[in-house]
């Protein structure tokens, strides 16, 4: 099953502690969709400028990404400018370029069908609505939003949010937009707003995943060299939905697989600036990360032996 | 196997945006015994002063806790008051009396004999050597700590960590003791210095657990009520070591299931003030509790039929 991603394609200028680089390739969609196509087919929908070069476009086709949705408008493409100190859960936005973003109508190609997994990452809830009323019911629709929107559009933001089945949210965004301290106070209410399933993201401390039923906790793989968390977000996003596509599984079970799968790219992406680690990974490395996080959160059931004084 | 631990038995006086309590029963060595008493028996060593109520004497006994070790000296019993606001992983420390406890001398009765398991709860390191050096060679010996003693006797803390089988702290400690922002760094430092095993709490975002071998990986418990964190740290390592020496399995495994022993310890902890849940805490509960993280945290392994495009 093939996943269609509306959100960003940027160059990022980025500064953290271990070094620097200026207009690499990055944005939203582009960290998801080049970690979803480890899994499953791609299209794209985004705009980009006349400086974006014939380079990252190769890059993402041979992703097998399909670009037919990336619009190509007059003007410079979207360019953030972010800085991450020591405490790399945090960054701080230096300029905001919209350019070519700012006019963004995102238009879904005729070719590309039916989506039926959707992923609308974070933009304008209005877009993400435009985007909802252009397709047909996915079987699967997910999304993302930031802080700004909760604060300047929560009204249509939950009317986007109603529409979906998987919301996926930073920790601090899930309390923002609840009202609520606690996390689980929090969860209850978006689950009340009709979500099936919500991912909260707690950065180096992993995931949680709260639905009518469960919670399921997965942490971060703990990494000795954290040189660029910029995209890791929208990396676990696409592993998970890629992953998820790929299987078609969207039992509890197959939601905290994939969510694994999700963790497990993130935790690559972080190892280096842009996707430069995405670049150069195997499917080998995936499997026996993998592997690495079920050994690290391995312990048994209960022991029948065990008696209370 | 019983279980020796050297710490502070206190009234604590605690705000929260939940409610406030004033002297009530706290102290390092009270949360942890109590919480150990579900798993095993528990002797401790601690001085009080004149006006600790027989009301504790009789709470601690009934657990079955041997108090031959509590020395009841002249002057009044240490007081820590202090607060918390809706970031529940912090506590404000408004005012600290030691009174007795400025002069306190750790003496092991020779009834407790040799201690197969021992816990040095947070005092200061030359204190805590003191008890290693009256104590033959437990089987192990685990220690926790504050930042107060991190900064003022680095030296005396760390001769004391060369001696110990199990060290358990607190994230910010761990990177302050080891001057490492990375907490895999951290880890690797603070192993170096001879411990075994590397205990890392982290609050609501659960542990992590390093020895030279394996990652372990441990969630809190999400939930929807934290009445007041205080001795949610002793508590854990209570549920830990007493699980341990109730089985004295240490092998990896082991360890792994007594970080989720003590980790549902510490998640009833917090759900009231003083030690009143444990008081009314049940060990249907804890076991109803050790499933309820069994099942949070599975996930299956890698399925044979994935595939990559």
């Amino acid at each position: 099953m093939s996943i269609l991603v509306v959100g960003s394609v940027a160059f990022d200028s980025v500064e953290t502690p271990f070094g620097r680089v200026d207009n690499v390739l990055g944005g939203s969609a582009t960290y998801f969709s080049t970690s979803a196509s480890f899994f499953t087919d791609v299209n794209l929908v985004a705009v980009v400028g006349e400086d974006f070069p014939q380079e990252h476009v190769d890059f993402l086709s041979s992703r097998n990404i399909d670009l037919q949705g990336l619009a190509r408008e007059k003007g410079k493409t979207f360019h953030w400018q972010g800085r991450y100190g020591y405490d790399l859960n945090e960054a701080q936005t230096l300029a905001t370029h919209l350019n070519v973003f700012e006019t963004f109508k995102p238009r879904i190609p005729a070719t590309y069908g039916g989506a039926d997994y959707l992923f609308l990452a974070n933009i304008d809830p209005d877009l993400q609505m435009e985007v909802l009323n252009q397709v047909e019911r996915p079987r699967i629709i997910a999304c993302d939003t930031m802080n700004y929107w909760i604060s300047s559009k929560p009204e249509a933001l939950k009317r986007v949010i109603e529409r979906v089945d998987i919301f996926i949210i930073n920790e601090g965004e899930a309390r923002q937009l609840s009202g609520e301290a606690n996390l689980v106070k929090a969860a209850r209410k978006l689950l009340d707003l009709g979500v099936k399933t919500l991912i909260v993201k707690r950065g180096e401390y992993g995931v949680l995943m709260f639905n009518r039923a469960s919670v399921f906790a997965a942490p971060a793989y703990p990494l000795e060299e954290v040189f660029d968390p910029t995209g890791a977000g929208d990396t676990f996003a696409g592993g998970f939905m890629g992953y998820l596509a790929n299987t078609g599984d969207t039992s509890d079970e197959g939601i905290r697989q994939a969510i694994i799968f999700g963790s497990v790219m993130a935790s690559f992406n972080v190892e280096d600036f842009s996707l430069n680690r995405l670049k150069s990974l195997g499917y080998e490395e995936i499997e026996a990360r993998y592997r690495s996080f079920k050994a690290m959160t391995h312990f048994q059931g209960l022991p029948e032996a065990t008696t209370a004084l």
